[in-house]
């Protein structure tokens, strides 16, 4: 690749070894698509990829380097920093293992530590295992969504949803639910939506009850909304949930503010799900997670589609330059 | 038509005179469609369907008929029992009046009447007019959705859910639900399946709170889901919200059970929407409403689109002759 301008370093983490995350990254890297918008490099084991390249039927090459320095920059090169956290011989496809879960962790705090360092742009998360992070400790490597700090961010082609609280049951939703909660999380969203490339971005806000009537959007949602627009947010609503979703589809909104977890998770979900990226916005750079699993079932045959990983890292590159949401697959 | 065996009387009320319901209505009639799958006969008022055979650009012919003896089945004669409940001049096309809405509630009685009475073997209701309903005080003529006693079920294409909870706040979704709820749900849900034609229906039932965790689950859904398995119900679940449409989709399910209102209402109307259909189950025969409004800005046009409306006709005398769910449009 002849020029780094508009692509921005962006550091994927392979995900659990004994998943389909490095045949999947492998896969993406290949395509050739990752590198249109970004400077990839790797994060993870280099014989966990080396192992991938060859069941996926790949001829590249994979090389360990030592610092961003080395990078080359060629799909037919998959670069990788590698710091021995993982031995070989504790790789064991297709089952959760205590080694490969602690490996995980080490490499998210790698990529963490080179994002906040300035020298990557945006990090990408592969599939790793809570099983196994879990058995070494390490569950709390992973980036948290905290309501009111951060949001997870989901994305299938039109339809981009934030959500103003994750995993929590409905009751504690409708609990947690307040005026300022509402107001920072749209302008939060409003703020990053700008940061990675969008022009005054209309937002969808969807209310919490059938229809968006109910004691919540009286009490939170409609003035959290107005107190939102009154600084500077195009943010319209609380919305009739049922109906927001195909609103954004049918492009009336760059994005909806969804209240709770299933509402955009089942929106998302339901209407497709080929191409779905997450985005953890929090973390002060660009942060993805692949939206799937370690799909232990299929490692090692090759068979494992690598669209959503080529997603997320070709989204990561796009938003780190400020470009905006790459085309769909 | 020269056979009436699996061809039940299904009984269609035109919905509000100043809507889109008469054309909508009109155009599947002669569309041919609806006397394939049943003996149609409309409610209303005859110069409504008059007046949008014109506007539509149809041929047909509009007869009033005094009683079902009289039809004569056909595509080109669109029969209707009219009572004389509307003056053709209290028709104020595309706003509501309160003499439409109290034609709206006389027409829903007298459909309910001859279904009681086993004339009719199913019901359609076309786009009412819940204003102009509420301004003739005659909104309790609409059949309502009761928790335990009555359910809503839509469809799209292979997408078929039912709602244990339809308008409520999810506060009091929270605690209402109960093991004794969900389970009658279930068994309600599962004896209506079969009677409809679906041969040992597979079931499968949304958990409440995400991934289908929470204090809920435990209390009620879990062994409301067992109980029915032990009353013959083929259910399973609760399944995480958030995947359950998808799997209904790829064929996984024949139905699922939804806790509430969006739950249901996001999937279907996120999904798609031009061939949904709204059955109400609850009613001792088989009533369904169509999925849409009175789209009063519209009226007249001749533009309105008429698929939902053919496909809840459809639908009503499929499930009536006990054949399942038509083909989709």
């Amino acid at each position: 690749m002849s020029t780094s301008i508009n692509r921005p370093l962006v550091g994927t983490v392979i995900g659990d070894a004994c998943g389909i995350g490095p045949e999947v990254v492998a896969k993406a890297w290949c395509s050739g698509g990752v590198h249109e918008c970004s400077r990839p490099v790797l994060i993870g084991s280099r014989f966990a990829m080396e192992e991938a390249v060859r069941s996926a039927g790949l001829s590249a090459e994979v090389r360990t380097i030592g610092s961003i320095a080395e990078l080359s920059d060629s799909p037919r090169v998959i670069e990788i920093l590698d710091s021995g956290s993982l031995d070989a011989r504790d790789i064991t496809a297709g089952r959760d293992n205590e080694a490969c879960g602690r490996a995980s962790g080490v490499w998210l705090d790698e990529a963490d530590r080179l994002a906040r360092e300035g020298v990557l742009a945006a990090t990408v998360m592969g599939p790793i295992s809570t099983g196994a992070m879990k058995m070494a400790g390490v569950l709390d490597k992973v980036v948290k969504v905290t309501p009111g700090e951060s949001y997870l961010f989901l994305v299938s082609g039109p339809l981009r949803v934030s959500h103003v609280t994750d995993h929590m049951s409905l009751r504690q939703v409708c609990d947690l639910l307040t005026e300022k909660l509402v107001a920072q999380s749209l302008v939060t969203l409003d703020e990053r939506l700008r940061a990675w490339g969008m022009v005054a971005p209309r937002i969808g806000v969807a209310g919490l009850n059938p229809h968006a009537v109910g004691e919540e959007e009286e009490r939170a949602i409609t003035p959290g909304v107005r107190r939102a627009i009154a600084m500077g947010v195009r943010a319209e609503g609380p919305v009739s949930p049922d109906a927001i979703f195909r609103q954004c589809i049918e492009g009336r909104y760059d994005a909806i503010l969804a209240m709770y977890h299933d509402q955009g998770h089942i929106a998302i979900k339901t209407w497709g799900f080929s191409g779905n990226a997450a985005v953890i916005i929090g973390p002060p750079y660009v942060h993805l997670s692949v939206a799937h699993g370690t799909a232990y079932d299929i490692v090692g045959k090759g068979i494992a589609d690598h669209r959503m990983m080529l997603n997320a890292m070709r989204t990561a590159g796009s938003l780190a330059a400020g470009t905006g949401f790459p085309k769909e697959l």
